[in-house]
Formats: structure tokens, C-alpha cells, sequence
């Protein structure tokens, strides 16, 4: 846009380009979306960037996001409270609630151990779990972090930690997913299928 | 994300759900990157919509988005402003002039006629336009509209209102894109190509 600037404009197709996955187009798509937008819907946006920012932090228990002191699932008594997930997001314990099958309790580490991004044990919320199972009696954590390479050494980790307490310590099945192709499956996965085979 | 509901956080993905393009995916993706922000950034970005809303404005002369009271494009002594480009929406004036091809100026209509979404030619700033060939010396019009039926015909309207006035009224050539392959182009695009062919 040379010779071509409108600064409030362009400032905003800025900050729209530093969101994850928006290339310029799209920047300038949303900006001028922001632009046909009414003043109320306007200040309902900005408004609701601010609040997110300032009402939203992490519950007092499960580390997990909330706008309250606990958590909804933390605060449910229906949820079993002896199971607790172990995610490193929020957004990987939104995955799980989605398939309503879990009906224990989380808690969100925010983040994997990974020494090359320099994020060692003490920059997760591993010192919060283990005050959890001091605290609660706990009968079983399950390892639900992601199968990468840094999410196994987390969970492998956190595990070598739980051992000692006597606590049950499981991890999510590595296998092919549902409706995938075995043809198009990598090498790796299809081991691990193998070995974690079931009978029928 | 049933029984799981932070209200700022689902707040924020739903105003982002509404923006072009956005799924509810990527939306979430956007909330929790908002989330991340620091304080100044999460205000610098509320501040970028508010700011967009509150200081862009039309120009007075062409229409266009502006800040100041004349667009930059306007305001340059340097440009001809005896040829205008009349295209539908900022946007494609910011593309002409990405080209470093055009050394006019522009009138934006926002729009194209189009009567099965009710939008007329009042709705448009065909007026304004008309206004400018009476106050300023203009000797050409670029219609610059759209290449579909409603930019056509727009075109077609506009030039019927400007040939009484003495003015001389162009249309964009139609033809291949630079870089594609015959194979590939419509019919009419070809056929029109073929018609418009030029002596080498």
C-alpha cells in the first residue's frame, strides 16, 4: 500500500497478521470486516478482547481457565474427583470433554517438557499436581499429553515423580485412528498398534 | 464444550466465529492466542478496532477510506486527476494500486448494482461521482468494476449516465490471467480474449 496508507487501517491488518494462521489477505479481509461492523458489534469485539484478558485466569485447582475461582468441572461434585487427566492445554481438555467419556477431573500443565525452547519441569504446573495428591485422594492420573516426542518425556517424567506416592499412572493408547487407512498410516504408529494389540 | 463454559473465553470465539472465513476451529485458535497477549498487546488490539471504527471515514472527494478529510491518493498534487478509476470497494482500489500502474485517481463505489440483494444505484456513490465530473475537468473514466454480471452491468450504468456529459468512458480489458494456461480458461473468458486480441 504505498502512497496508499491509512494508519488506523493499517495498524489493525497488523495486529490481525500477528494472529497464528493469518497471512495478509485475511488480515485485511478481517480489518475491513472490523470496518462494516457497528459501533455497538465494534465495542462488543474490543470488549470482549479486554475481558477475556482481564476476567479469565487459571483455577485455583486444575490450573485449567475459568473466569471464577474453580473451574465448571473442578467444581462439579458429579465429576469423579479420584481420576485425575493430566493435558498440556486448555484446549487438549476441551478435546477430551467433547467426547464425554471422561468423567473424572483435569489438570492442564500449560505447556510439555522441551530444554531446546528452554521450558524445563519448574515452567509447568507439575508442583500444583503433586500438592493435588497430597491434598486428595487420588487413585489414578492419566497421562494425556500429546504423543510428540517432548509430550512423552513430560509424561514419562511427571510418571517417575507419581510412582513413589503409590498413585496409578496410565497413558492415552498409541494406535491407528478411527477411519484412518492402515496404507497411509506411518511405520511408527502402525508398531505401536501392533504391540498395544487387543483381543476380540 | 457442554458443562464446560467460561463465558469471556466463549464470548470472545464466538466474536470471532462471526468474522469471514473463520470456523469455529480457528476461532478458538484466535481466543487462546488473545489470551496469551500481554496486557498492552490485548489493549493495543481492542484499541486497533475501536480506533479503525472511530477515525476511518470516507473521503469527501472519492470515497475512499480515509483518516483525513482527503485520502492520501486525493490529497497528491502529483497524480492526474483528470483520469478516475471507478472500482467497487477500497479493496480493489488498494490492488490497482499495488500495480505502480495507475497514476489517476479513484472513485469507490462500495457496491455494484444488484437487485436481487436490493442494493440500487442510490445505494451506491454514483451521485458523488456525477458531482465531481461537474465540479473538476475530467477527460476519462476507468470503470474498474468487477468482471461478473453485477459489475457489468453497474458499468454498463454508469458509462450510459457519463457519455451525455462528453466524457470518455473505458472498461478494463478482459482476457487470460498473466501466467495461466489456456487450457484451464472458461469459454467466455477465451472468447472474449480472442475478441479483444491486439495487433504484436
Amino acid at each position: 500500500m504505498s502512497g496508499y496508507n491509512v494508519a488506523p487501517l493499517e495498524n489493525l491488518v497488523e495486529q490481525f497478521e500477528r494472529m497464528p494462521g493469518i497471512g495478509n489477505k485475511t488480515a485485511q479481509r478481517l480489518a475491513y470486516y472490523v470496518l462494516n461492523l457497528s459501533k455497538t458489534e465494534a465495542e462488543q469485539l474490543a470488549g470482549a478482547v479486554m475481558d477475556a484478558h482481564t476476567k479469565i485466569h487459571y483455577c485455583s485447582k486444575c490450573c485449567n481457565l475459568t473466569d471464577k475461582d474453580l473451574c465448571p468441572v473442578c467444581a462439579n461434585p458429579a465429576r469423579n474427583h479420584s481420576v485425575i487427566c493430566v493435558v498440556e492445554t486448555p484446549r487438549d481438555a476441551t478435546a477430551i470433554e467433547n467426547t464425554h467419556e471422561f468423567k473424572g477431573v483435569y489438570h492442564v500443565l500449560h505447556g510439555s517438557i522441551s530444554p531446546l525452547n528452554g521450558i524445563g519441569p519448574d515452567n509447568l504446573t507439575i508442583k500444583e499436581l503433586l500438592s493435588r495428591l497430597n491434598e486428595e485422594s487420588v487413585e489414578e492420573v492419566i497421562m494425556a499429553t500429546n504423543p510428540t516426542v517432548e509430550g512423552d518425556a513430560t509424561a514419562l517424567y511427571i510418571s517417575k515423580l507419581l510412582k513413589p506416592l503409590g498413585v496409578k499412572v496410565t497413558r492415552l493408547a498409541y494406535g491407528i485412528p478411527v477411519g484412518g487407512d492402515l496404507e497411509y498410516a506411518d511405520e511408527y504408529t502402525l508398531a505401536k498398534a501392533l504391540e498395544g494389540r487387543n483381543e476380540i
